[in-house]
């Protein structure tokens, strides 16, 4: 697929406002055997997962989790405590099933897909080929991706869309949460020491280091932020393009797509400056431990459905909001009415 | 099953502090395909059911979730919007396969268990009868019920404790959310108004009527929060002081309950004044959007795992967490480590 055919489609994104259906879906929430408004956000999810498909019946029987595994050329800076490789060995475990991710999607019914959008080293066995080049630059001291790059990887994350039920998307980089802050930095002029944290678990001097590198980043290469490519391109990673093009292909496809936590919210960022009516058919999962997660999310006004101190990436927060947003249809969809209960209403 | 035989189980529950286990677990924990401590409170929630259970490997297959259904002499104060009827019109909903709780027990493979602890009416198909009286008295100008009821009811939730692997207990009963803002009042001193909120939707008349009806209760009854049954007895529910059999009964069997809401959360503060001990069994689901939830939290000194603004009750809120409960097992059991997947550790 060719960034213009992905051009072409976004171009026809409109936002998910649809007021007759949604006046219709509300009025059956408020007829099933409940308070009006009583099953708080899970109401909200189904009426939302109606207007992103466009029908009153949106059923959900098909799940899809795919997670885009890239390496970044910045872990040259000493900004992670783990090697390079560890990138490789964790698709290698996702396909196996013994990664965090892989035993959420078994135990909820999720089917798992893996990505190399630009891993180190030759294809793995039962990862999608989508490999961009062997890793980025390390942003630092060049750009991480040519425009091309940046460009392809999101026409591969676009080309991976199915039209599904439900589609989730996560990710794996060492390296990568250096990336994800530092176009968090670049898109909203926040300082690099409130965009890094300590990611997989870096230690203070860790920690300064990817400030620093940011920093010295940002003013190398002076991105701007409406050019959402070049952005990109300055100091993103491959899996985080594939996860915007992810993003946008749902949406041309009207399809609900589920965000993980940090990383993969910095690809919200890329996608609204690209397309912001894409955004629409986004549902953000969780709230990550991650130090930048609330700044982004407040950035992208978006409340997340869990916030349980996890900071693992990989998909394994969207994976717990897929299974909400799951039971939410489950309830919208197969709860009786008070009048097909025989259960008296309340006195108005 | 009587009382006496309850409180001789009682005085064997013991806290589940175990620091070899607990060792054994976070080693486990640390060894997981993951940086240590990034599954956050799903960590945590492994670690819990562990001690809870003293097994090393606490598989879940087996979940049941209890709905005790109790009817509150109180409504004649006016304050639902609901009648009492509704109360039995609903546990036959239950029943039948179209409330909240039953499609997400359907849904989510929990067994789901519809106990008569006390509705108007005679026995309903498909609803266990543990009626311990057809509703409580008025608690605004007598006591809800005797000591010997309260003691019934306490004695009838302990006796539906089967040792499955995971269990949870929700609650229907129209006016129950009044009896449960008195045991909140009773229990910890504070304002009515404080307490009581709107329940299944009262108005602000409706509204200041149940602060009123709950300050008079206690000026009426004056309830030594010390004596837990005595409180039960003087402002409480059926359905709640069974629910704090349940949880006295699953701490004396050794297994996690998990409690849903506010009235749920109510059945915990009888259960901390007659054994405090057995609130470590209890895991709190979620933060409902009723008035006075919170200030019951913090008072048990709960975190709830979700918080999606509902305000149903039921056991829906309880079945969620369940979920988030199963999920956090099949990580700790089902994860390979470092080793098994040959993947590299950090460096340090």
């Amino acid at each position: 697929m060719t960034f213009s055919t992905v051009k072409r489609a976004i171009s026809r994104i409109e936002p998910i406002s649809n007021p007759n259906l949604e006046q219709w879906v509300r009025r059956r929430l408020d007829m099933l055997t409940k308070p009006p408004g009583s099953l708080g956000r899970l109401e909200d999810l189904a009426l939302r997962v109606a207007l992103i498909r466009g029908e009153m019946a949106p059923s959900i029987s098909r799940k899809r989790m795919t997670v885009f595994c890239a390496d970044h050329g910045v872990t040259a800076e000493g900004i992670s405590p783990y090697p390079s490789e560890v990138t490789r060995q964790m698709a290698a475990n996702f396909v196996k099933g013994g990664a965090a991710i892989s035993v959420l999607c078994r135990q909820l019914g999720i089917e798992c897909v893996v990505v190399d959008a630009g891993m180190l080293g030759g294809s793995s066995e039962g990862v999608v080929d989508g490999k961009i080049a062997e890793g980025t630059r390390n942003f630092a001291v060049e750009p991480a991706m040519t425009r091309a790059q940046a460009e392809a990887s999101i026409a591969l994350g676009f080309s991976r869309v199915v039209p599904l039920d439900l589609l989730g998307a996560g990710e794996m980089g060492i390296g990568n949460t250096t990336a994800a802050a530092a176009l968090l930095a670049a898109f909203t002029g926040a300082d690099p020491a409130d965009c890094a944290g300590r990611g997989t678990g870096i230690d203070d001097a860790g920690l300064a280091r990817k400030a620093d590198v940011i920093r010295r980043a940002l003013s190398l290469h002076g991105p701007d932020p409406k050019d959402g490519i070049g952005t990109l391109a300055a100091v993103g990673g491959f899996e985080i393009g594939a996860i915007a093009g992810y993003v946008l292909g749902a949406a041309a496809s009207r399809t609900p797509v589920v965000l993980d936590g940090f990383i993969a919210c910095s690809a919200a960022l890329v996608v609204r400056a690209i397309c912001p009516a894409a955004l629409d058919y986004v549902i953000f999962a969780h709230r990550s431990a991650e130090r930048g997660h609330d700044r982004m999310l407040a950035e992208l006004g978006a409340a997340p459905l869990i916030d349980l101190g996890m900071r693992l990436g990989e998909g394994t927060g969207a994976a717990l909001g897929m299974q909400l947003i799951d039971s939410a249809i489950h309830l919208y969809l197969e709860m009786a009415t008070f009048a097909d209960a025989g259960v008296s209403g309340a006195s108005s």
